[in-house]
């Protein structure tokens, strides 16, 4: 149960839901920074953007975000979960392009600590034809996944073990987005 | 120099101003964050609020982002920059409100994970008077920032070490707000 009274049955409104419902106030431009982020018009597609905020989740360890964006990518890359826990188990070893193997290596280092990106990992990055939009949306991306992390952990919010949970709203994200709730 | 061509001089927009002029999509729900938690309506003060923005930006060592919430906490609270100071160096003794403390510590245990906040330290909180409302944001201000530190300097950006320049900028925050520019 979360920390706070949120007012809302969290079986129903797990994880971020229940917060979302709670504070609307802030919920809209949370809802605005993600669909942006991983929705909004973009070289990489909508998966790719998915598997970054799933790979730093799970790095975060947040169980609520890590699966829900694990079965967003899923559910929009080719190689659906098997990728996916491909990239969580071995970014390095994981069949994805080299560029994303690039940008997913800068996400992990953001994770870390901001000043641990050096003109290296970015330079790999745009060796593999990262251009200056995808390098800065891979990094804010990354950062945003370590503030939803936080803010979905420190306020012990529910998270389901059940995956059909997530393979849910997947669907409702593809279909409707972020914030149409 | 950030580590994307940002299109600006950096000297004339420094730190997270370069990264929103170069991406205007994700500046707008940016400075909407920035403005509900730091600035709209609320049972904490802005200058309280703009403390725990800076005691997190400190903690994560992030010089731009320090030197500016510090500064725009300054210009908000009775003690000054002194009190930031005191702040930063001891939370424990600094001459802040039982509530304030108690906050901080929340704060400071997000910035580290999310899954360290225990019931003990969210009763603490509310023991000290401490609503519902003001532990959200509480928790939601120290992980944005942990967002706003990484974007920051995972990009690389310019951090200026003249303090007039941060002071210049409360001024600006505290007349128009954030993402008036």
């Amino acid at each position: 149960m979360a920390h706070i009274d949120l007012g809302v049955d969290e079986r129903k409104l797990p994880g971020i839901n229940g917060l979302m419902t709670f504070r609307p106030e802030t919920a809209k431009p949370l809802n605005m920074l993600a669909e942006q982020l991983l929705r909004g018009e973009h070289s990489l597609t909508a998966g790719e953007r998915e598997l970054i905020a799933a790979y730093v989740s799970g790095l975060n360890e947040c169980q609520f975000c890590c699966s829900s964006h694990s079965a967003f990518a899923a559910a929009q890359l080719e190689g659906g979960m098997h990728l996916v826990d491909q990239v969580r188990a071995d970014v390095v070893q994981a069949p994805v392009t080299a560029k994303m193997r690039a940008l997913l290596q800068i996400a992990g280092t953001v994770r870390d600590d901001g000043r641990k990106v050096t003109t290296e990992l970015v330079d790999a990055a745009r060796a593999e034809g990262a251009t200056d939009v995808e390098i800065h949306d891979t990094v804010l991306i990354a950062a945003a996944f370590c503030m939803f992390n936080r803010y979905v952990d420190g306020l012990g919010t529910l998270a389901p073990t059940d995956p059909e949970v997530y393979a849910n709203a997947a669907q409702r994200i593809i279909s409707v987005g972020y914030g149409a709730a």
